[in-house]
This record gives C-alpha cells, structure tokens and sequence, in this order.
C-alpha cells in the first residue's frame, strides 16, 4: 500500500474523517520511523478484525485528581489513546495522574502516543497488553502479549527523549509482514530471556489488574519537575540515544 | 558475616533499633530469597558510604490526591521506601497514587518494597535510579545506573506475583561480593542488548524528571480493580512464574 492510499482505505473502513486523519498518521509516522509492524500493513489487518466498528467513541468512566479511567466501547485502541493523549494535553495532570483503560485494542506504537504527551511538555510512561504469544524461554504455553513500554521525557532542547521497547525478539507486526517467522517471537535477552519475560509478565498483571481481562492500557503522565535530557545529551557525547534515529527497538 | 550479626553491627553503625530492625529484615530477606547482592554484603559497604546520617528521618514533603512527594534528608534509601511503604498500607490510595522520592539511595532489592504492597492488597510498581554504570552495548560512557523495575500484584490466593528486573546482566551487588566483575555489569541482552539499554535510559530519565539529580525512586501504586493472578497461574500450568522460587532475575 502506498502512504496516499491510506486515508482513502481507511475511509472505505467506515472511518469518519478525523477518525481516518488520527490512524493514517499514526500508520505513516511507523513507516517514516521505520516502525513497518506498525505501519501501512495494519490497514488490511484492520480489515480482517472482528467486531470492528467504525462510529464507536472511546469514554472516559471516571476523572479525578491524579486518576482517570476510559473505556473503549468498540473504539479501535489507535483511537482511545488519541483520545487520551488530546484529554491530557487539553487538561494537564497537576502534578500527576494515572490514566487506566479497558477495552483498549490494538494500540500500535506506543512511542507514538508517549511521544505526542511529552511535545506538549508532560512525562509520559504507557504500557499496553495484546494478544498472548510470548511463553517462558524454557517453552509452554503462550502467556503474555509483547507487552511493550514507552517513556518520554520532555526536553527543554526541544528534542523529547523517546523509548519504546517491547519485549518479544521481534515484533508481531513483523510476523504479520513476513520480515520474522513466529518461532522467532519469544522473550528477548538469549541467556538471559527470563529477564524479558519476567517484565512481560508484571505488565500483563498491572494492566490485567487495573483495566480487566480484556487488552488495556495503563498511562502514567506527570508534569516533570526537573529537565534532565540536555545534561544527559552531553553526558552520552554523542552515543546514539532510544529514539534519535527514530526506530523502533 | 553471619545472620545474627546483622542486628547488631546496624546498631553499631549508629541506627537506632527500628531502623536496624528494618534494615536487618531487608537483608536477611534478600539473603533467605538467593539475592546475594541485596544483602549482609551490604553492610560493610553501608559503613563505606560517606555522608550517611544513621539519625536523619525521611519526610513527606507534599501529599496530594493521588500524589506525594517523600525526600531522604540524608535517611538511607531503604528506610524511606520502608517509610513510604508504611504510608501506603496505611492509608491507601483511592484509587492510585504517585509517590516520587528524591535523595534516595540505597534502595535495594526493590521486589522486596513492592511485595509489602501486594501483601497488604495494593498494586505496585517501583523504580529507582542509582550510580551511572550501565553504557551503551556499543560502548562509550556509563550512562544510568541498573534501573531496576519492580511489579507486584496482589492476589486472591494469597500468592502475590512479584517482579524485579534490573536492566544489568548481573547486579552491581554481585560485582560488591567478587560473584561478577565490572566488565559483566552491562545492559542485558547480547544482541538485543539495546532494548535493556533503552529500558534503563527510560527509567533513569522518568525518575530524573520527577524527582531530580540525585537518585530516586518513583512508585505507582494502586488499588487492583481485578484479580488476574490465580487465572494467570492456571494458565501458565506450572511454569515457574518470576519470583515464585523467590531468587532474583
């Protein structure tokens, strides 16, 4: 599929324009940033979801100081964490909050959205659950999803540092595009793949244990108090840092 | 040193008894659960520790709705988390919290300070920066310290499901006792070292923005919605689940 296609596909979905406009940029920064899983190869998946309904809207359940909770209700997770990224950048924690949602599926790059909460100035850390298909390294069933995990961090250098890694090998998006063969998607780390799979398995129960059984997300955005990056630019000297290069890891 | 010197030698070292009492039950636990480097090594290297103040107290500078901000005051990283801990038990958050903690290191084995939380029915997960000695896998200066992340989850069986991964393919600890050398001590991970490297930026930058310079922790903590462990140990069907045989990862 070529990047002008995109928002055509996606309005032949059933898309409402601004609801077509908030994937394809999503789908179009993953193939800039070398994100393919993540990128154009979701909108003829998107076709092959059930239960997909284009008019639904996301909701926030609860809101209060330092806590939210949203719910999909049928939304694609793309879009409730849109929706989340706009409400906390339209209403900024004071000094932090924790933002819970269920029924959040699939939620793509979370360096993406992570990114967007920390151009506006707030520190954001996002954790999301998916289908289950990392096991432990030693074999047996399937228990976790990737599980990944996004931080960022403003700057007052105008540069956000990003971090975004998720715990498989490869990504399930490169299953889907044919660059990794599933017997490759296990916990990353060799000889010390425990290590992965044991952080796969926390964020699979702390979002399992706030936002319910089915695939959530779990937000932590705060206003920062300090402005680490720039003294931890110069420290690196020049070392390639998470997300300069903007690809995924 | 043997575990009935623990006590003892704390007192000597000035702390008054229900700090050497906190301090001892850390270290024997770390000692009992197989994490060498968490424990009565550390002792002797307390008494190296320059500036450590065995009377200062940590305190509660700000305390929000979902929101508190601690300072160690020259207090020992351990007995502020065991403050802060005590705090949480004491009175819960409704339903999340954010607890930032400046001037706060040593912190130990961080599974230990989340396992008191799920024990007392909360959801926890704990980070805590300490000495730049992890660098890029490619080389170049020690950026950020081992980084641990910590996750507990309560349970309705009565097993909490806790957590703890330090970004290091060994522990500094490990490197205090001669079990590992300095040259070990690197993001884990062999060829997917990166991701562990930018797991530990991540977090290093996360509690620098929250909390400051000088080492810190952050903790959300929460009251669970759900109750996924008991499901989760059915499906893993007897897999060894992190921290069931208590040693550390």
């Amino acid at each position: 599929m070529r990047s002008e296609e995109a928002f055509p596909r996606l309005r032949a979905l059933g898309f409402a324009e601004p609801d077509a406009q908030a994937l394809a940029a999503h789908f179009l920064d993953a193939e800039r940033t070398g994100r393919y899983g993540h990128g154009l190869s979701r909108i003829e998946w998107l076709g092959t979801l059930d239960g997909i309904d284009p008019g639904a809207r996301p909701r926030r359940e609860l809101s209060e100081p330092g806590y939210e909770r949203w719910r999909g209700d049928g939304a694609l997770g793309y879009l409730v964490l849109a929706a989340v990224v706009e409400a906390q950048l339209a209403h900024p924690p004071e000094p932090a909050r924790i933002v819970v949602c269920s029924d959040t599926f699939p939620t793509g790059a979370l360096g993406y959205w992570a990114r967007q909460l920390a151009e506006g100035g707030l520190v954001a850390a996002l954790t999301a659950t998916s289908p289950r298909r990392l096991g432990h390294p030693d074999g047996g069933p399937k228990l976790t999803g990737t599980n990944p995990l996004a931080i960022a961090i403003p700057s007052s250098d105008g540069r956000p540092l990003v971090v975004d890694v998720s715990m498989g090998r490869v990504t399930y998006g490169d299953v889907i595009r044919g660059a990794a063969t599933d017997e490759e998607l296990v916990p990353f780390g060799g000889d010390r793949a425990h290590k992965a799979f044991a952080l796969a398995v926390g964020l699979q129960l702390l979002v399992d244990s706030l936002a319910g059984p089915d695939h959530g997300a779990v937000l932590l955005v705060a206003r920062p108090e300090h402005d680490p990056v720039p003294a931890f630019r110069e420290l690196a000297q020049g070392v390639r840092l998470p997300g300069d290069r903007g690809l995924a890891l």
